[in-house]
């Protein structure tokens, strides 16, 4: 499947490494990951190279092409929660799905519409170990294409 | 008309004596702001008193309910991308709008979806000045009116 994995390029990075171990696992299992670039530790200067406009533009033709956005949402980032909830208030017309990821630990200080979330379409994940993450998104999106 | 003004409650408040400045001019103009009590100091400890299940519902229940999304982002934060998101997706099913605020000098730090946006039903204004980001503010409304 392609996949729009997000995670916040400005925000707090306290996630990446785990981004990163999921993105690896992904490919491994034959997905697509255009976003890939995104998760690299000079992803806010490589971007700066285009306009803002520019950015958004390329993402959201990214995000109509895919079949699922996965976002990591333990940075709490306006971008991450503009694509879930972008994704999802269209989804009535489209057959996307959302799996959203944050770390457990950060619960508390984190929106909460992203552990009280409770829409149809998306999949919520609380997670403690990247391994273990990797593992239950390839469980959903095994569920999700069958 | 019934304003939903969304803020962030755990993210950066930087913004939130512009957005309380902006309520008052709202309410004053004769316009209803259910979401007023997000810009009280106390917020997330008021907040704390519901499931982020229980946030989550209101705050939809509200989103559905009003004629016309205000957001201010510079805070850049998850809930308020998720509601902006979330309102333009639905877009084609509804009449609503947004209007998308920020502060001209965070324009470095946050989202490039901020600026960035070129969504036909979304209106962005960048400002200095919490005066003046009323006044552009009640042009807006006044335009979406008639």
């Amino acid at each position: 499947m392609h996949i729009y994995l997000a995670c916040t390029v400005r925000g707090d990075r306290v996630a990446v490494e785990a981004a990163r171990v999921l993105c690896a696992r992904l490919e491994e299992a034959g997905h697509t990951v255009p976003t890939k670039h995104l998760l690299a530790d000079d992803a806010d200067a490589s971007e700066a190279a285009l306009t803002a406009r520019a950015v958004y533009e390329r993402d959201m033709a990214r995000l109509e092409r895919c079949d699922v956005l996965i976002a990591e949402a333990s940075g709490s980032s306006y971008g991450v929660g503009f694509e879930v909830g972008y994704v999802l208030g269209r989804s009535a017309a489209t057959t996307k799905r959302v799996v959203l990821l944050y770390k457990q630990d950060r619960e508390d200080r984190i929106s909460r519409f992203i552990p009280g979330i409770t829409h149809p379409r998306c999949t919520t994940i609380a997670y403690n170990d990247p391994g273990e993450l990797a593992e239950k998104v390839l469980a959903v999106l095994d569920d999700v294409r069958s």
